[in-house]
């Protein structure tokens, strides 16, 4: 940790600066530049950092501090330098082979949903997404089928011999929606609501955890953090897009947070390129672009009719748009030394 | 809600969109422009309007849609367009007297808690504020004390007969902590948490609603429909900064967005100025420009020794300082034809 | 053009607007909703659009105004819908083979820039790039060699039979600039710049076009079209990256654009991945998504030793780097339908 | 200057650092801790810093480079600590008297200018505006009446005896609009054109320099610096909003940045309430808060019919709306220990 005092620090402070932090146990080196003293801080643990740097911003004379190492520890590259995967039944995440996750938005019903089912398993992905909770910004849109949903959805994945995955968004429900769901999605408006990345942390269950629409990459690391600290590493990253000033696609894909959340983390990285955008005529070009960049794998919206779904419809694919793009994607995928589950 | 078609759409798309249209019970006029057609479509209830308006973007020859009114009813202007007032024991919040919240953004102990209320009691507050469930990035750093802390928050507040404020995060909390404290505070991390908000939303506790960090005006009013729908009417609405590209202050405090939201909603709008820039000496003349701009009161972080804070040290004010800044309000107060509660 | 009226408006104002737009020639519909009359409004030529919903949403009865029609006409994919491509000496923009923009950020000497154009154009590079004035945030940093540095520019092309490309930031030099570079480029910060932008359609050289850093890609289109309409169409649209909350990379590079501006414009589009990021080992991955989302070449900032570079270098590319990404793009390129030029 | 090295790094590079730096003739500090090795590197010239920390930065070994002192001097608070004062004509900028610069957006005929001007005199504004030049997004706009306006400028801000201020856009146009100008003002879309800086500081001229809508606040203060080393300490910053994801609002008016210009550099700072929201019934309320917030002035958009004016109709103020604000204003001023002109 580095202090930077003000330019009118005098030896008094220094000195009272110092009784301090040699109080706390740690090594100070002091460096009087022309302008600015500047003393580095060296043995605090990790999880009295932000804390003493906190309290360090507050003395008047000083003015700023560096914060040099990661906050973040293990879910950091260092902690598994070649990677992590993530098993789920069949089928490997981060791997050789890309992971596909396709399926409706909002389950509707289950012939709908068994329908889509069969078509993106055809045409070669491996896990199926279904909405059974879903979050919507107005109260008096469509909220999902809930436990109901989750029955047709665990009903269909085992018909079919495909993992699931469904959204959880609150802290009660979690043990319930782990009884039927393969892996547990936590959204983007979830990825700050602590309780509940502590409480899929508890059950031991594969996580997608979606990047928060205005998150750091850091404070996404953390929030993974926050899962592997209850003893949970089955975490899968997800970048979905962020906020901006653009108005034509409803959020920025960070393909730049993709590449980066794979240089700093060994977990594995996957993409939505159906949120990212909001329009569907944009999603086989992302695929393409976050497969080429390195992510591990794709959840993507599908959907019988996208032009009478009852969510998202202008970002769903078609069975054949789906079909259409996998199959552009499978040159993409092997230009990069990665597969794609064959289509059958 | 009005449909504006693709330049290419002709006239069986537009006979087949009105059909579609028509079996909804709604009403259709069509405007042939040199590009564009439009269609315009009146009728639909506002419990349809979202879905209604994804499932037309989803249509090929559809360009965009265009909902007209506004998506929340119960919080919005024309409700009570007199404003509304919150009361929270011998405290009017949205009245001529403004509220000001202050104290420690952690409890740290009863000590601290009880010093910090009698010196902002004194100096003019009228609501004591205090954390005893702490967000926090990092899952590293301290949390606050849980349940011990709301029942020091509960003692001093009754001791001082001051109402009490803080924060809650898990559904599973909110009977708990509204048994301890006067208000409930939605932080901004928890904005999107629908759970949560539903949950506040049947307490019929005087809820503060902070405004997501990166969310949308109507979001935010949206958020508070979720609130209301519940048969809660006492929301105070709360700007605490938004994200942006800017580095030198934590946050950008939205200064339009606290005038917006007193021109769209009747709702109380209330000024976090220690959170929307990390910086303790920005926090006088932010107040001033709120308290200005027609803020109903300020959320302010107090604390005993700042340099020495648990969390949130560099934003927070000493006694002296908050002391200091409620002087120089209390013109502008009186300014805006509004007042201060004096002084003890 | 769609004019919402606010609940509130009556027939009076109704009228009253009615005889304004057919005062000026237009044809007006109306649609009486529930809460907001609509209307619209047929014929008004694109010059007036702007300034006519400019005034309409002054009146006081007005909501909002919704302009229907694109505000670019020359650069919209509608002009040339199979996509225009860009001549520059034997180097085609926007075919089959992807352009490769090469170089160092800022030309420091003859030598080094010769240096680096052998070894670009061994590598696989068809335009030579190289900065001699450059925009610096700081006016203490190295603002380039100028004049001096066209000529070396102008002589290695010449040299090696690359075209060669060079930023232009004064109107005052434009013309001197054309005599030295086969392709004028205008930075991020001149976007805006609307002086400059006319001045460079007067010259009929091809123009490179960085999107502005927080420039919307309607913006960006309609920066294309003011060069356009000085009766220049050799423009090559470069996405380069945008500013958001995020510190870790240097801007968020914002893919969706790129597929937005291939959609909506004719006209070629190219990405800079090494402004995007700030980042050498961020280039190669961000280079290969660009291109599996169809952009029509890069530019890409090589230097000698990057570690000595005066500009930029954390984001420069050696000689040994950028010969590996060509060679981990070719695959790439094929899997789209695009090829590289061959590496000699 | 620090520099934090990768937790790789090892003796022989720490040892190839210090060769490098001792070089250059700097004093090092080394800090070996648990995981990074920190140097300290003291005695660099300012205009060396930038390119130096470039340098450091594309090294293998180097995980980043923090510069200790601010990147600008002569606009720095240090370099006036009183703050400093700029003088037209009559007018004090930057003293205990508010200058309220007022007018029209575009001038379009001298008839409307000087009813617009007369009106503003009267109530109050000490300063005129008036657009000759305008910049517009879309090249269909109408884009000011150029030197023949800034006549009509000239001409009545003798008759009335006000100061008049006037946008530049062109390097070549700004000895010409010098001539008619008392101030020149540079937009928020060339705040990043360092010519036109560079031109603008040559003339000694008052310059209001409106901050880029997506530049940080050090930006804008090095943006200050180009004019001022040009021997021109007469500038005026001027926040006038942000873009963010914020819709309802043109742009976010960033009041925290208005408070850290005052803080951070020496030079008077005004707000523009008209762009900054874009919405005529806001530009009083915000105008409260800038003031209280320490404004030194205002530039408000006033036309005598909002309605029908050719630009920016929707944010203009009708000379009664002008007028209740000063009046609104007044007491504001006065809380801040501050003076409106007497209205006439």
């Amino acid at each position: 940790m580095i202090i930077v005092l003000n330019s009118g620090a005098g030896e008094a402070q220094i000195g009272s600066l110092t009784t301090f932090l040699e109080g706390r146990g740690l090594d100070i080196h002091i460096s009087r530049g022309v302008e600015h003293t500047v003393v580095g801080c060296i043995g605090a643990v990790d999880e009295d950092k932000q804390n003493l740097a906190e309290q360090l911003n507050a003395l008047p004379y000083v003015d700023r501090v560096v914060i040099i190492s990661k906050p973040y520890k293990m879910v950091g590259r260092a902690f598994a330098p070649e990677g992590s995967q993530v098993q789920v039944k069949d089928v490997c995440i981060g791997g050789g082979q890309l992971v596909v996750m396709a399926g409706p938005c909002t389950i509707e019903n289950e012939q709908m949903l068994r329908d889509t089912a069969v078509a993106v398993q055809s045409a070669g992905a491996n896990v199926l997404r279904g909405g059974a909770f879903k979050p919507s910004t107005s109260p008096y849109s469509f909220h999902g089928l809930g436990q109901a949903g989750l029955k047709m959805l665990a009903q269909v994945g085992k018909e079919l011999n495909m993992p699931v995955i469904t959204e959880v968004m609150d802290t009660r429900d979690v043990e319930m929606v782990s009884q039927y769901s393969d892996i547990l999605q936590i959204g983007t408006r979830n990825m700050t609501n602590f309780a509940l990345l502590q409480e899929v942390g508890r059950t031991g269950k594969p996580v997608v955890l979606e990047r928060g629409w205005a998150s750091l990459i850091e404070e996404w690391l953390l929030a993974a953090e926050y899962i592997a600290l209850r003893g949970n590493f089955q975490i899968i990253l997800c970048e979905r897009g962020v906020r901006s000033f653009e108005t034509y696609t409803r959020n920025i894909f960070d393909i730049s947070a993709l590449i980066a959340a794979r240089q700093l983390s060994h977990l594995p990285v996957i993409a939505d390129p159906s949120h990212a955008t909001g329009r569907a005529n944009m999603v086989t070009p992302l695929s393409m672009a976050a497969v080429a960049a390195g992510a591990d794998g794709l959840l993507v919206e599908v959907h019988p009719s996208p032009e009478t779904a009852l969510n998202d419809g202008a970002q769903s694919l078609s069975f054949k748009a789906f079909e259409q793009m996998l199959q552009k994607l499978a040159p993409v995928a092997t230009a990069v030394g990665r597969s794609l589950k064959a289509s059958s």
